[in-house]
């Protein structure tokens, strides 16, 4: 025999990675669904006047390898100094227990939203110490589990504050000491809304001609007032105190509670948090009790499941955008759960004590500094402060500026004379002493005597993190295996599949996550000076151009942290285009009825009025309708917001059409791309006639969930609307900022590019393709046992396709619900439940998946239909069966059994792994009796020892 | 108020990290013992005079923050420079998936040694893998479960030929071809034994004249030939051909196997295992079945539980060397079995194809790099090579290596006038052309037709990997939810204390762990040139430096990597300078009876005669007998071994007696260092009269136990010995090295380091008095319950403490292993069995363990007791009790339950969590059928249907 080369690529050739069934596999798919070829299924799916010219060429996709060396070379291109322009953007320290067990860990960072509460109560718990540590540290009595950014909080708070004010004012007030990004993103907020926006000095404040006030503590230039006389002034105006506070100065000072602010805002970022270049990290909100079905995101509380153990979910559901749709006051769907659970875990580790030591020794290593600087006769301000000084250099400002950057630290320019200076955690005292010497001084940072410059007045009075929690034994030992127990509670993509219509719960690769905790991309300051970034340049740049060849956009911003704030910004867009060219007065959103929630909750954000398109019998947009009602709006249209292919999985010919209806009548049209996965490769929004679209990156583009957050919404557009695009935070042009960060959540997008580097052009398009023959495999193997609503002309679904299951309520009472969580017995995930159709489940695999996972799924339910069956029968009791009675836990195992069915048949249903099967540690929880008797903070512990007896 | 300093350290303190109980839990545990304080606990525990006089002073503990930044300071002086230097170590891709799931994974790198089969399915499992991975590539039918290093490995064979040859000849032979530290070791270990080696070309082999003979395959040069005829003429004078050969060149080259040879050994180094600096690596034995109760190290079999159901399990483990003793022929303990379990996962990851393209890859890059040498003239050799070519260069030779390295490429220095490159998968493109840049020529690596140099008659012609498992979906969702799986089958430290007497199962700290997966520290060559490691030399200097004052010793060698290697390195170097006085004659070495089963086995190594000394019956050396077979032995007195504190647990108080009489009769005193978690602090061995010891830095020093290695042993030596350590494996003075790389496996270390740096001697020694405390704390809760055998004068044990459970055995017919698996229900790994007294459980909790955790294993333990008490009082039948049939897993649960006692009784006894608890996927293994019926390799999968019929 002689030498046989073989063509055969290595395990991390894009196609095997991240295509979950393998070539064999593939065929016998195909087999099944009588189709000859995966190009005839695609040609049978997707119509083929949507199709687009080219191929997708991003020349050869990279090795894992290639791509981390590639990646290294970028990073390289990072400057990692040290920042101290502070901000509300710090150094901090993350314990290395918390990045290994959670930032890094696939059982933290796959998992989805806790929606499915039986199969989430690590992560609830995690958030709840979350949520307690918000209420403990501001004071206040709810606080929810995370929004995306402090300016966006902020923004959210403008609004929250219109809804729940007495007065009806029309008038906003923010503290001229804010964050400037924050008043630039409550200003953008407000603009649409016919908000009047008073930026001012808190003793300015004239109460009774705004509806709430927003003040920054500590002041973005250090700072720190008591807001309590303001507070009490807007009260007696019935208008609301907010006030933005950093938590670790709340470790010293007076919480804003207790000035009487009624909602508090701010950033976790420095509970361990790396600063990342502007993010991910979790904002905070808290609020008064009076005040909580007004609050938006989510909100995790406690309740009971059907035995009446305590059990974790999301409370007060009903407010979300999704399900309020035009009626929402907020489109923030995606909270930050990943950097919640990380600064809430960061929380549990110091403990109050810890974190009081913290601030403290962050408040003297700032008097160190200013007492260094005053000897020198340099005159820093304020007089008292936590973390912040600012210096008047007068016409040094430059070269002071410029030596700390030789000496490798950054400052802020303030103003035209002055630098600030803003301390952390992780300054060491060499870097004390780097900054004496931008400021000429040479001297030791040496004098370790206490001293302390913070307000006398000020002081925290109160004591916090008194949970038990908090002041659990910290040795590393504990936490590990607490960070354990947590995790293996949780059901997320390192066990299973999810299959999540709508939400594309695809793998994210190690090799695509590595680079996200490197230094050179996590320690970045956002505003740190440009050629400092030039990794990131590059790395955004080349993402942009790639995403516009997959969309057919000319540009795009990657401003927007979540597919909602994506929506959002878009719209903002539209409309300043529309302003501009002197149709200010189109205010019309055409909206089909099958919309994520989340499209109608953004237009109105930007002060559109929403009009309801209905929808065919095939769950298309009914064209006749669209045409009527942009006929009936011509002169108002400003947009039309449309889903391809559409929410009900088909990919309809028809949407040229309806671009051009919208076009003819003066409108732009937004076409939201939750569904891109059905996309890359196969078609282009661009080419279809959409103006405007957001990619969901944390979807299509790899990015993980972290179980609920971080996202990343990037929006491209058409180059006309390029100078309208959301502008930089310090110094907008366009439509105003809607992040707080100029590229919103940036130590994300090593992820998206390494995804599209190792994939390539074909490897993309491969994966789409994929994401279809799962979901008509899926469908396929599911026929007969449950309808599958909506196909396209030739009986194709898209990527995912919905499942009727409303039949069986009336045939056996079985409800939506039953399968669902019948589903957790058989070691999955439910599909979406009751959307976009009440009653059905839609099933989207993804590419991911591989064939024996989807059969496993396929098994399950055809079980489950099984015992529906038997239940229509009469063979099963409709109210004890396995379906009512599901999830079974272990707890159900070890009890006597009076079920008439088996412990087998109730534990083990197909699907289910045996060695390897996963236990729900609640069996089904009770919503209602979670939000009527609302409890948002952890437990007392004599409760727990009360439910044990 | 005003402001309140508070004096509280951050969590990350050492004395936090790493000390389980809280100052509180302490106080109470004080307080169960009735001492006032934890310094009277200690002065009742360890006697005056053995305590060290001064107080371990370290300076400053560093925190988590400092560490990290000194360890990114540190490995910066680290030139990280693309090693084409062969000899053994490649250049190799880590599978990102891997690295994250397994490497950097406390599920993985926590885990114990796999004795304990029921809880350690998933280990097991991928070490399974490994072996039939070993099998197949090297054609022979046994494998082990891996062996601490190529060279090692290579000795292992040398004494296992000389155990299995008919031929009585003394000589071994070792083909010249061998790498030079595979030479060396080779010599060092036959030295002691009187075995003579003669090294030369294979051509001059003359087969009746040895018992045995090593080839390699390739040869350190790259010579690529058959040895077919030279076994067989092995074979014809009853003698044993071993070929120790590069995994990798056997997917394209005819197997060892296949030319008859009977032992293969290698490195799976370059199977996805970073370099190191030389380690920790898993090296591989495979021999002919024949053969297979002779082989050193673990053997992964296939077994069946007590329901019949598959299990796998550690085969023939009566040959181990703990149970051999004297008899024993090999030390060879530890594994390396995390190292092996990651090269399994990379075959899994690529599969026969897969590594057979990167194999091709390789050899055809090194084809490329040739061709272009030799257009430009120079002369390659060898003629047909798979991956490593020497290029004679003549007086050029300074010039062309210095230009490579300012290229950034390291090569290798071979005889006066050559250069040797070796290639590997890692290489790119510019890494060739920088090769020829550094030969000056300028070319781009751009001719990629493919063509080959493989020597045509050794191409291989079998099959291999063709096992499911390495024709698995390799979609990354698939692998990184089997790692999940198996990970999930384990109970590691990440869940639950492993109280393992002598093991030292301490927490292994996430900032610890961090330094060894980065790039400075893993990607260097151990042969590298010095100035491109002067981080390690830092690094390595230090902790030498600082072992040395812990230990009252004067110098330290990193080279062992094992503590086992450790014994046997020290006793060779007793041996080297009781030669060099002239002393040759000394071969009595002194051994209690109640030492570690691998001391005897050392001396045994070093050609001595062991000579067993008596304990009384408080456990502790008989001083009389000590002192009489020391008179006895005078003339002929090497050294003595003995272990301190010793391993009853016990500081006895003769221990400065017994150091005495064996230098007052010319012999060494060699301390077992075992129990350093013991002393560090409190007590110096180089105080108590050892001239030896060496150290568990996988134990005593958090470096991970892996689930069975890494290990690393360092030895410590008084003055005298110095010049007789163990020498450079490329370059030796004194005694001969032990390891092929010169500081053993150099990756490991930076745990340590950080380890001392972050607790300061303070930390280290409160450790040590906390290691005392958990141990007395669990002795006073268990009394009455179970008898503690040996204590203290003043009755206290040391670090750990001996539970007598023989009486059981006859009042209710309960062993040992009735109560070991008892525990597995209440989720804890078991105390150490039968050792060192058979019929007991010994118990060390060390000073990670929190209160809580000490209390629910205590609880456990006394619910058992009172599970015998039932059976005792007939309560309960003798055969079908809870203990009897423990574990107890879920598939119990779930099938009919005929047992006198309740489910809940059976699977909640006291101590296993509910929500978290942890289920065993196997009933009770089968020990007797595994080794009757065994099966070392995966089973066909036909096995697995036939099993589930």
């Amino acid at each position: 025999m002689s030498y046989q080369p073989i063509d055969y690529l290595p395990y991390d050739f894009a196609n095997r990675r991240h295509i979950g069934p393998s070539p064999e596999e593939m065929a016998e798919m195909l087999e099944v669904l009588g189709v000859p070829s995966l190009d005839a299924l695609i040609d049978q799916t997707v119509p083929r006047d949507i199709r687009q010219a080219e191929k997708l060429d991003f020349g050869k996709p990279m090795s894992e390898r290639e791509l981390l060396h590639h990646m290294r070379v970028t990073g390289a291109k990072n400057k990692v100094l040290t920042s101290l322009i502070g901000q509300g953007y710090h150094g901090t320290v993350t314990p290395p227990a918390i990045q290994r067990n959670i930032l890094e860990n696939p059982a933290w960072y796959t998992a989805y939203t806790p929606y499915q509460p039986e199969i989430s109560q690590g992560r609830l718990e995690a958030l709840l110490n979350f949520q307690t540590m918000v209420c403990d540290l501001t004071g206040l009595e709810i606080a929810n589990a995370s929004l995306l950014d402090e300016a966006t909080a902020c923004a959210e708070a403008m609004t929250m504050a219109q809804r729940v004010a007495k007065s009806k004012a029309g008038a906003f007030f923010v503290d001229e000491n804010c964050h400037p990004q924050n008043i630039a993103v409550v200003r953008t907020r407000a603009e649409p809304l016919g908000i009047e926006v008073i930026v001012g000095s808190p003793d300015a404040l004239e109460a009774d001609t705004v509806f709430g006030a927003l003040f920054q503590y500590p002041g973005t230039h250090g700072h720190v007032r008591d807001f309590t006389d303001q507070i009490a002034a807007l009260h007696e105006a019935g208008a609301i105190g907010i006030v933005s506070a950093d938590p670790m100065a709340l470790c010293l000072l007076k919480e804003p509670g207790a000035m009487g602010a009624d909602i508090a805002v701010g950033s976790t970022q420095r509970f361990g948090v790396p600063m990342g270049f502007g993010g991910p990290h979790a904002a905070y909100m808290a609020c008064r009790e009076a005040y909580k079905r007004a609050m938006p995101g989510r909100i995790v509380g406690i309740s009971i499941d059907s035995h009446g153990n305590r059990a974790y979910r999301l409370a007060l559901q009903t407010r979300e955008q999704h399900i309020r749709r035009e009626k929402a006051t907020s489109n923030v769907c995606t909270a930050q759960a990943l950097l919640a659970v990380m600064a809430g875990f960061y929380a549990v580790f110091h403990g109050p004590k810890g974190l009081r030591a913290i601030a403290q020794r962050i408040h003297r290593k700032t008097v160190r500094l200013a007492k260094g600087l005053e000897a020198a006769g340099f005159k820093v301000e304020p007089a008292v402060y936590f973390d912040t000084i600012t210096v008047d250099v007068g016409l040094l400002q430059r070269g002071v500026l410029q030596a700390a950057v030789r000496e490798g630290v950054n400052l802020r320019k303030v103003g035209k004379s002055r630098v600030g200076i803003t301390m952390d955690e992780a300054v060491r005292p060499e870097i004390i002493e780097a900054v004496w010497r931008a400021f000429g001084l040479v001297r030791k940072d040496d004098d370790l005597t206490p001293e302390y410059r913070l307000p006398e007045a000020l002081l925290r009075q109160s004591e916090y993190l008194q949970h038990d929690v908090f002041h659990m034994n910290r040795a590393e030992t504990e936490m590990m295996r607490y960070m354990r127990r947590l995790a293996d509670r949780d059901l997320a993509l390192d066990r299973a599949m999810i299959p999540l219509g709508s939400c594309t719960m695809k793998l994210n690769s190690a090799a695509e996550m590595m680079p996200v905790s490197w230094r050179e991309f996590s320690l970045i300051h956002p505003y740190a000076p440009e050629d400092q970034w030039k990794g990131y340049k590059t790395l955004i740049d080349d993402l942009n151009a790639k995403l516009c060849t997959i969309t057919g956009y000319d540009a795009i911003s990657m401003q927007p942290n979540s597919g909602a704030q994506g929506e959002y910004a878009g719209l903002l867009t539209i409309r300043d285009w529309q302003v501009a060219r002197g149709q200010g007065q189109r205010d019309v959103c055409l909206i089909p009825v099958n919309a994520h929630g989340t499209n109608p909750a953004s237009a109105h954000m930007v002060g559109w009025e929403v009009v309801a398109v209905k929808c065919d019998a095939n769950g298309s947009i009914d064209l006749e309708d669209f045409r009527a009602k942009a006929e009936r709006h011509s002169d108002r249209l400003a947009a039309c917001m449309i889903t391809y292919p559409s929410t009900h999985g088909v990919f309809e010919e028809t949407v040229q059409e309806v671009c051009k209806i919208t076009h003819d009548h003066g409108g732009q049209v937004y076409i939201d791309g939750a569904n891109m996965n059905a996309m890359v490769g196969l078609s282009r929004p661009g080419d279809l006639g959409g103006d405007v679209s957001h990619l969901n990156l944390h979807k299509t583009f790899c990015i993980p969930h972290g179980g609920g957050g971080p996202g990343m919404g990037p929006i491209g557009v058409k180059e006309h609307l390029i100078p309208h695009l959301p502008g930089h935070p310090l110094n907008a042009k366009g439509a105003g900022p809607v992040s707080a960060a100029p590229f919103g959540s940036p130590s994300l997008l090593p992820i998206s590019w390494a995804y599209i580097l190792m994939m390539g052009g074909g490897g993309l398009t491969q994966a789409t393709r994929v994401a279809i023959l799962n979901a008509n495999y899926i469908a396929r193997r599911l026929e007969g046992a449950f309808d599958v609503l909506y196909r396209g002309s030739q009986g194709r679904v898209a990527h995912e396709c919905i499942l009727d299951v409303r039949p069986f309520e009336k045939s056996a009472g079985v409800t939506v619900e039953d399968i669902a969580k019948r589903l957790i017995d058989c070691g999955f995930h439910a599909p979406t439940m009751s959307w976009p159709v009440a009653g059905t489940l839609m099933v989207e695999p993804t590419e991911s998946e591989t064939k024996a996972e989807l059969d496993r799924f396929c098994d399950a339910m055809l079980a489950i239909r099984e015992e529906i069956r038997a239940i229509e029968a009469g063979e099963m009791d409709r109210e004890v069966n396995p379906l009512k009675l599901a999830p079974h836990t272990m707890e159900d195992l070890v009890k006597d059994w009076d079920r008439p069915y088996s412990r087998e048949q109730g534990c083990f249903p197909p699907g289910a792994f045996r060695v390897d099967k996963y236990w729900p540690p609640v069996n089904r929880v009770d919503n209602v009796y979670g939000d009527r008797n609302l409890v948002c903070v952890c437990p007392p512990m004599s409760d727990y020892a009360e439910a044990a007896e």
